[in-house]
């Protein structure tokens, strides 16, 4: 959007304006803590079971916004992957606040929580650490892991969730 | 909402699911950073120009989702104020960030900035304080102010900001 079309200057309503709706950071979130890089990708794993003309949709306005950058697929033609732009990395504290909030006050799932949990509790550092690490896989800077990156140690401690909660169900 | 209605139990989308559109948080950051408690001081006094019947809308289901509480006005018969609840006040942190965000990577202007710039400087110290200032103030809990509030503070330096740019103008 250029500065005209907003309905203030006020940063906070800029955010709101430039997110949009609830679906576009649906779908940050999904390319941020999923890895689903494509359009198949993203809507195959919807939690919230995203409908494909709003994800169509959501992506587009994500590239004009500079949210996401799309490229082609090297391994498939006429497919394309999207990128986290350093704009939308940086959403990285903003999204760990929402799942703070969301986790006191809203009846989260378990082993939808526990991501949000360990970014809650990791704090700054954590955030910090998430945000070299996305800017490694989607900008391709320069990144070197010492053990575990945040991201695999996000995804473990959902399936050890999952896993339990198997085990749970097995025994029943 | 009931559980049932949510799409997942995702703490994120139940964040943005709860919060609605834009539209919501832009009522709740005027009722905390402006003090506009009413249905009128909210459209006379909004930025953004929020149409009236968007507003009641919103107002309504703010109350619907235990953000804000509604009750009748000493002052004024047939009128109502609006009090953040808590699940409101513990949103500072996120209003911090979105203010945040907006401000790196937006065009906000330089008055509507301040308090966000002020806010991203204080870090959670300062939201800690802005929070109990809003406990007292909309839930009635007893606090104890040591000079200056946090919201006076906020409102002094974009009062400030304001008075600088009426002197350059009456320069030019």
């Amino acid at each position: 959007m250029t500065n005209n079309e907003y309905r203030s200057g006020c940063p906070i309503n800029l955010t709101l304006e430039t997110l949009g709706d609830r679906w576009s950071l649906i779908v940050i979130r999904d390319i941020m803590f999923g890895n689903h890089r494509s359009f198949g990708a993203l809507l195959t794993h919807s939690t919230e079971k995203i409908a494909s003309n709003i994800l169509a949709d959501r992506l587009k306005r994500l590239v004009d916004e500079g949210l996401l950058s799309k490229t082609d697929d090297p391994t498939h033609k006429q497919k394309f992957v999207y990128s986290l732009t350093e704009k939308a990395i940086d959403l990285v504290p903003l999204l760990a606040h929402m799942g703070a909030w969301g986790r006191r006050h809203l009846p989260a799932s378990r082993e939808l929580s526990v991501r949000a949990e360990l970014l809650e509790a990791g704090g700054p550092q954590l955030w910090s650490d998430f945000m070299d690490e996305l800017k490694a896989r989607h900008l391709g800077t320069p990144y070197v892991a010492h053990g575990p990156t945040v991201g695999e140690r996000l995804q473990a401690a959902y399936e050890a969730v999952l896993a339990s909660e198997n085990a749970d169900h097995a025994r029943t």
